[in-house]
């Protein structure tokens, strides 16, 4: 079996106005669908980021992968990096972080050769990974401040929230629909006492829901001590208050919980760094900027044995990535927490056929071969259209958020 | 498809008086052979330690893995996790070490699902643990001191090596014969003096192999410091030259080489506190105890990620291990080092049909489905037949030194 060709599919889908440390988030998402087809009638899928320049080098490898065997990752892996070298693909939010820009191009590759390989064989992924752990793999509630409505635009479904009374609302709404057992509020958006208020009246709507902070950064080392003694004994873990891993340190040493990071900790080189000084007690995976599912297998076991628990990160994505993130959480013997994912903020917009659904806050592992996902070539073409239309062509929450207030600057920290 | 069934063979075969820290090789070395048969005319191998409660509990994990998916390890290892737990399996001489049985018992079985696995998609091994990063795989000259035969027996056909004459004339036969390119010495049987003195005198004759003595512990910390100093400039690395943790880190802070370890590091629990004490700067990977391929090749990723670099350590073995290491080796990058191999001692004994040849120091990785190996079945029922005719059931090196000296002891350290 040869990948025969390697199709690259940039798509857009509405998003709501929400709010985070770096501004907020444009009326349109991107992202990147990649198809691998090989013989005998078989083809694989994967989803990354959309931003023009990661767009650009996954079209450079997609041409450089023809006739390559799809269970030769590591040979793909140097196919890749030898794309990618040289080149810068930071975002400038800083919100899909790494570094590691041939991570970041490999992944939708690997998965899709992982759906590849597995379809090829009649298993699910997670057979690829190590086997299954679990039956079902369980998300949180992500809670967002947003405007009723973009600029200009009429409201959207979802409502306002820019108050504790709004996030509780919106805690209910998606709990209801969706049947969370856990919530993440994304903070770092108002003044700290507002969000631990927040926090407060979250813990009193919600007694027995784990909750989770994350301000992306935006407090100083002294602001996040703060918040922590302020927030003890309220949240499961405090994600990314301050940045860099010096500064987490600092923070972990005098807080009651333990701290999580998608921010300090994004690619193998920052482990022994972030694990010696004990700067984060919690790791959330995202095969997306980890180099792919196996890659993140690797995360996971490393922080099982170094101590650290494991979550999962999220972007705004669609059905291909949430069933790569469900099959790589079937196969973590150790995913502690439940993930985070943005699904219900697509509001029922996907780019496959049957979207794994969401039940009691949990997605069933699926039994059949491959992701366990159907690319819909209809809403493909459709959220391509979207795409050629929209005018986004990289993500910029701060410059967007400058449209409304032309003072607002991404600081982290903030406070 | 399913394994339908799971033989486990004990076998032995002929074994060298090879000299080591805890006494010398027995006429008889024991190994298990585990072959899972499948559907479809599949069937998958892997061979490991043939010491009595071991192949005991190899062969209750058999009859409980009857009707598994090859493909699902994860339940795999926990039907063998349960089999195995409260079984205490280690080894008298503590050189097949591990204080996992879970991971020893479970070890034979993934290299033989993973063999399933890669013939039933007709790709090598190395293809499902990640992908090819080699074209071959180094491999060591072992040297041991040895007597030129056992008691009572005719000489063999190796002859004696009690002197650094007689450690260079093996080592010149074992370059010859197979073009090793670097040399160990397993030491730890004479006086320091007289292993640095044999180092020197190999470091002569071979002045461009690297070199590596591993006296398997035999060393207080303040014996170990002298020896490092008296080699500095002459080795790769030294190996397990005192016993814990603790006392390797106090030999590392004043050794001039990368101290190598295969016994104080020998499970995942091992790496936080050796890595962090700074204790090792090479580890020895061994499939047979770290729990299989896929664990060895998170392991190596480990170290890699931790700046520690990777060789790979071998017992008296045949040919399928050899396959599996080698298999193994194909997809770590970080494979810093020849690999070790007992390989030569078995003097063309084997139970595969066609063995690896290894051939200027290193064996060519193959491309055809599985291992690349297939059992010889002849050879199988013949070695079958030493095992139930040799009366040895437990590896016990001590034991048999004493029956020549009644007054040895293994002591670790001696010197
Ligand atoms: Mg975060
Ligand atoms: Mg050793």
């Amino acid at each position: 079996m040869r990948i025969l060709a390697a199709t690259v599919t940039p798509i857009a889908f509405p998003d709501p106005p929400l709010l985070n440390s770096a501004g907020v988030h444009e009326p349109w998402a991107l992202r990147t669908i990649v198809e691998l087809t090989a013989g005998d009638g078989l083809a694989g899928i994967g989803e990354t980021y959309g931003d023009a320049p990661h767009l650009g080098l996954v079209r450079t490898a997609a041409q450089a992968l023809a006739g390559a065997d799809p269970f030769d990752l590591a040979a793909i892996r140097r196919t890749v990096a030898a794309v990618v070298t040289g080149h810068d693909t930071t975002d400038r939010h800083g919100l899909t972080g790494t570094p590691d820009p041939v991570a970041k191009v490999f992944a939708p590759f690997e998965v899709a050769c992982l759906d590849l390989q597995a379809r090829s064989v009649g298993r699910p992924v997670h057979a690829l990974l190590g086997g299954r752990c679990r039956d079902s793999v369980a998300f949180s509630a992500y809670l967002f401040y947003k405007w009723a409505a973009h600029p200009a635009a009429p409201p959207d479904g979802f409502g306002a929230a820019l108050d504790p009374a709004g996030i509780v609302a919106q805690a209910r709404m998606l709990v209801d629909r969706f049947g969370f057992r856990s919530i993440k509020l994304k903070g770092g958006v108002f003044e700290p006492d507002a969000e631990i208020e927040a926090i407060r009246t979250l813990r009193a709507a919600f007694p027995d829901h784990p909750l989770r902070l994350d301000p992306n950064c935006a407090w100083s080392v002294e602001t996040s001590r703060k918040v922590a003694a302020a927030t003890d004994g309220l949240l499961e873990y405090l994600e990314d208050p301050t940045p860099g891993i010096d500064g987490m340190a600092a923070v972990a040493r005098e807080a009651g919980m333990p701290l999580a990071t998608n921010m300090c900790v994004v690619r193998f080189a920052d482990l022994r760094p972030a694990f010696s000084r004990a700067a984060v007690g919690v790791v959330l995976a995202d095969h997306h900027y980890w180099g792919g599912l196996r890659a993140s297998v690797d995360l996971a076991r490393m922080c099982d044995t170094w101590g650290v628990a494991v979550s999962m990160h999220s972007n705004s994505h669609l059905g291909i990535s949430l069933a790569a993130m469900v099959q790589l959480g079937a196969a973590l013997p150790n995913l502690t927490h439940a993930a985070d994912t943005h699904t219900p903020w697509q509001d029922g917009v996907d780019v496959v056929t049957a979207p794994l659904p969401i039940v009691d806050g949990a997605v069933t592992v699926p039994d059949g071969p491959g992701l366990g996902v159907e690319l819909d070539r209809d809403m493909l073409a459709r959220l391509h259209e979207n795409y050629l239309r929209c005018g986004v062509r990289v993500r910029d929450d701060t410059a967007y958020m400058r449209t409304v207030d032309p003072a607002f600057r991404k600081l982290r920290p903030r406070w």
